[in-house]
């Protein structure tokens, strides 16, 4: 249903080519009034992004959330007013005074594109690369959904078909995380993947000549792209060639088997008469001047200001007739479907309503007490278990599938079948991810991937290397999206690889981003439930901390031990202070996640022995520890007991607000070194003896 | 000096055959005794690093600094023993029983390469990308150099020449750093650049095809790379064409306008009779019956470990006589230009001395009170005024140079004449720095620019994108590397921009970096010392970290007020409590910094007509104030003065450490969002009001 354009011929009329030319003087009009914004963008991108909302994009304004309709990703979102005034042209319920009150305290045009804010915006974009890199995500996601509902459908003819278009700029293009995501992009084929580059060759700085001189088609030729250009200066003139565009982006559609680039050389700022191509344009308000100047250009009345005619908008709004059309016939398509295959239709209502299957807890595995086992590995026995009872659930690794535990063994890869290797089976409806060694574009795929479909990804690596993804997962956190982060090789523990690879201040910078959850199981049947607890999320993303080492598995029944379940209240009492048997109140807390919940329940052991009485906490997630009620977290915690020692292979950061004042926190503050990591910990001093002697220093 | 080979004429004999063939022996042996590391590769590259270290590299290791010796970076540093075999058959110092030590506490041969702890090594590396994106930054520092130095020689004469030779893997190319380092690395036509790329197919999932497919060499065409390649599989058997490697180095080096790339096809594991060309043999040891029988397969002795034959060795390490000669003779030719060049020569002598000029502390400015300045502005500023003094320091922006405030103005750009624009006049042994929109490889070329030469370089971007640059920054604080981060737009000051370029949670994430240092100055002053203190630093990175906003600057004669020299000891009392007029012992501290001094200021003023004296602590940076001792630290926060109020427009994480457990944290744990700053504050709750209350709360 995605293939084909809106309409046979390209054609423009005179209300088209007014309406354009409203949005640029908008554009002007609206960072003039606020005093600050970018503008130069706004005004050269209005007539593509005009092409693409009333020509070529299938969507509904009055149902943003259609499940049928194609995609709109900006990925230069501090041109946010591209966006804005579509959806105000196309009726998505942005009106003039949304217009007007651009970039202020709740407005619905915030200086950039906000998803869940804004009807219409499909993703939060500002940092460059990101939307681009997340738009290679909803391309794998609508892939995924198709073989997940509707894998037999000729191409085209499923209402799960759908385009995912995509405007980027020259700082897209420059950004790491992009080249990761285009490499992907073009190695899966992506064929409904259609991105015009805005290639106005300047950028802050100006001519991008000073730093930007690469042959970018090349390099996507190189990435299996299907290339081309349109250049609206070939002429000599600035002549905004809609025809021409309008070809490349039939042309980009018709091109099934590889995603498409199209490189549209525009004027920045165009045809405001002294600023247009310079960087000054870029992002700042143009002077009351200027903006009258361009009025007047445009044919516009200088004195008047956020003023569009009421035919040209009534012209514009047509969209939302067309859309509730498209949307109409959609249905049929997507009842006949229905009818058709029941059982995916009642899958699909179930992800809809973002629920999960009824009793899928009961799959997940418990681990017998008395072996060992590592986090990753109890990990990977929980994805597997869960697996047939959650086809939303995928994912896979950046190139440490065996590491990281990431792999649904009875699935196949997502990928092309001419990608098959000797390893790995591939199908395009694949259900096993392989990022390659591209961690931030993983993060940014699955991102985009969780964001424009209910289906559950997830994307492993090293801890360490989480630090690649940081600006991917803060943009999960902003946007509010579930995604799940897999990190294994928690800590020193990982050992010989040396201080390069070992995380110290990784989990702190982590817990500190504001709407992320980070969950570091101390045992195999913690990661039980804090799979459990990641998936009943619905609007926080996540990181699951794993180890490398094999940890013991508790047993819950011995003296003074809790069960697992605790791990979902994100802190809870591990084992109770006990002597002689029984339960006391203790004299100390000791506080512990993952691996070092170990020496925390020796050390206990050992106090017990000189009469102290000590109560292991064990607090995989700081962040759904908060979320508990005061009258838990002081069951825990109690506020008499100021006794109290943390331990963490990590920077001490964060514990104090836990231990406080009086009490003492065992942690690494330095990098780790290459060694066995049983001798690292015995010599950077996180061991049993130190939490035991930090004890008797804080019980005095 | 550097563009010709050191042979004339291609050849190996029997004794190099057999060095090459023990590398790869040793290498087997070495991962076999700890059990654990990354043989697969060290025996196939074997070869290719013998050549480089025998017959391209100009090096002499008696001498591993001498600053006219070529540079080699390994960058996929897991495979280390490539590098620390090749330093021991050099005489670096290494021996074989440092090679039985691999991965061991304490080691020379660490898991991955540590500069600073293995003479030889010019670089740690380890998380992929990093060394052929730093490897960038030395060829940068070799031209700016030869700029400052010796400008007028001849190419190819000067002592100042070299070649940059590097190592790349798979991993290296699919990370986004490297794509934004080599597009910079085209763009600046860096001739004296020689990556030999290790096209072997395999990565941690097996065959790469599972996740890399691009055209590698079609898309280094597209960044203006001189592009070459060797396969030794292109007979059908595996063939290693020494002479072929030879001839595309030499090529390379003859390519002296742009940098060059060989991908070199070889089989990883080579000889190991089973598990060559498998991932399994990446990161594993082999096991005893296959060392065995690589052994066999190679004509050693199964029964022998870590043996290498007297006249193998003895061969080998003829470089070392090699190495003075070429020393030797480099001598010569630097005492001439010494000679010709006393100025120079007087600065080189400085520059490697580590030493600033006498009396540069002078340039720096002072700034007038009762005025407003934005600290971006004043940094500026005084970059300016210390730019004449300090010819070693140089840098730029990630296309924000207006906005950050970075740019030298008197000075050329850094980039062939060609690329000048209408804004930037451009020289190749210019001083301003253009990265484009490439946050991550301007951290990384900055780390390789100040590692590889005696020169200061910085790097400037909005706050908010120090996430992309996150694993650079932490290889600048492990190795030890004084690089300079500039980051303006530091909190929701910057307005309506909106949350994605807010900073909230990044000032807690990059204090804790062990061995980083963080500065956030309070006002115009302040930054001033700041700067003081971060060139003063040697082996430190440090990042510097600006308002957008005004802000008021101190006048440090009023009642109460101190000097803004206190900032170099990173926290100091900035104004003591007064009360009619009078210092007197405070009721409560108030703790802040940058802009929120401001609002501690007002608060004193506030809280002193209340009768409540309260004294305020500027505290730049957290991290030299830890440096202080503790009768400084004492005298800034008295033990006995619990009653303390801490305001930073960021997350609290790391307050509760400076204010304790009765003290209050003004903080902000929540994105910003998109409005006016003013506002932004007001509506956040970061306020004098807000500061006044907490005081007043913890006053009681």
């Amino acid at each position: 249903m995605a293939t084909e354009s809106l309409v046979e011929e390209f054609s423009l009329t005179e209300l088209d080519r007014k309406a354009i030319d409203t949005t640029r003087v908008l554009a002007a009009d609206a960072v003039e009034k606020v005093g600050n914004g970018h503008p130069g963008t706004a005004m050269s991108l209005a007539p593509a992004a005009y092409l693409i909302f009333q020509k070529h994009l299938r969507h509904d304004p009055k149902d943003p959330n259609w499940i049928g309709r194609d995609r709109f990703v900006l990925s230069p979102g501090h041109t946010s007013l591209t966006l804005y005034l579509q959806l105000f042209l196309s009726g998505y319920g942005l009106e003039m005074e949304d217009i007007e009150a651009l970039r202020t305290w709740g407005a619905k045009t915030p200086g950039h594109p906000e998803v869940g804010h804004t009807a219409g915006v499909e993703i939060t974009t500002g940092p460059l690369g990101q939307g681009l890199a997340s738009a290679v995500g909803f391309a794998y996601s609508q892939r995924r959904m198709r073989g997940l509902l509707d894998p037999a459908a000729e191409a085209g003819t499923s209402p799960f078909d759908h385009t995912v278009y995509v405007i980027a700029s020259d700082g897209d293009l420059q950004e790491g995380v992009t080249s990761e995501a285009s490499s992907l992009a073009g190695h899966q084929e992506l064929g409904n993947l259609v991105v015009i580059y805005d290639d106005n060759k300047i950028s802050i700085e100006n001519d991008t000549d000073i730093a930007f001189t690469e042959d970018v088609l090349g390099r996507y030729d190189a990435y299996n792209w299907h290339t081309q250009r349109v250049d609206w200066t070939v002429t000599g003139e600035y002549v905004e060639d809609m025809a021409a565009l309008d070809a490349a982006i039939r042309a980009a559609k018709a091109e099934t088997s590889r995603p498409s680039i199209i490189a549209l050389r525009t004027i920045i700022g165009w045809p405001s008469p002294t600023k247009q191509n310079t960087g000054g344009i870029h992002g700042s308000k143009l002077g009351t001047e200027e903006v009258a100047g361009l009025k007047k250009v445009l044919g516009f009345d200088p004195e008047q200001s956020f003023h569009i005619e009421d035919e040209v908008l009534a012209h514009a709004r047509e969209v939302v007739t067309r859309g509730a059309a498209l949307h109409e016939s959609w249905n049929e398509t997507f009842n006949a479907w229905k009818s058709a295959n029941p059982e995916e239709a009642a899958l699909l209502e179930r992800l809809q309503a973002g629920e999960l299957p009824e009793g899928w807890t009961e799959k997940i595995p418990t681990f017998e007490p008395g072996s060992t086992m590592a986090t990753r590995a109890a990990s990977g026995k929980v994805i597997n278990a869960i697996a047939d009872e959650l086809p939303e659930l995928w994912g896979g690794s950046a190139d440490l599938a065996g590491s990281n535990n990431t792999t649904i063994d009875t699935a196949k890869s997502f990928a092309p079948e001419r990608r098959s290797t000797d390893s790995w089976d591939t199908s395009p409806y694949g259900r096993v991810l392989h990022f390659g060694i591209r961690e931030h574009a993983a993060a940014s795929i699955v991102n985009g991937i969780v964001l424009s479909s209910p289906t559950r990804a997830f994307s492993g690596t090293f801890l360490i290397f989480s630090d690649y993804q940081r600006p991917a997962i803060r943009l999960a956190a902003l946007m509010g999206v579930p995604s799940i982060f897999v990190w294994t090789h928690d800590s020193i523990g990982l050992g010989e690889d040396g201080p390069t690879h070992q995380p110290v201040e990784q989990l702190a910078s982590l817990r500190i981003i504001p709407n992320f959850d980070v969950v570091r199981p101390a045992d195999a049947n913690e990661v039980a439930y804090a799979w459990r607890g990641m998936l009943e999320l619905t609007d926080t993303p996540s990181g699951i901390v794993l180890s490398r080492q094999n940890l013991p598995i508790y047993d819950r029944s011995a003296a003074g031990f809790r069960g697992a379940e605790g791990t979902l209240k994100g802190g809870y009492i591990l084992a109770e202070a006990v002597l002689d048997g029984t339960e006391v109140t203790p004299d100390v807390i000791l506080l512990a996640t993952g691996s070092e919940v170990e020496l925390a329940v020796e050390a206990r052991e050992e106090l017990a022995t000189k009469g102290i009485a000590a109560r292991v906490v064990s607090l995989p997630s700081f962040e759904w520890f908060a979320k508990q009620d005061a009258a838990y977290r002081e069951e825990v915690l109690p506020e008499a007991i100021t006794a109290r020692v943390s331990v963490e292979a990590g920077v001490a950061q964060g514990w104090r607000e836990l231990v406080g004042s009086a009490g003492e926190i065992i942690s690494l503050d330095h990098f780790g070194a290459s060694a066995d990591y049983k001798k690292l910990y015995s010599e950077f001093g996180i061991t049993t003896e130190a939490v035991v002697a930090a004890a008797q220093k804080v019980v005095k």
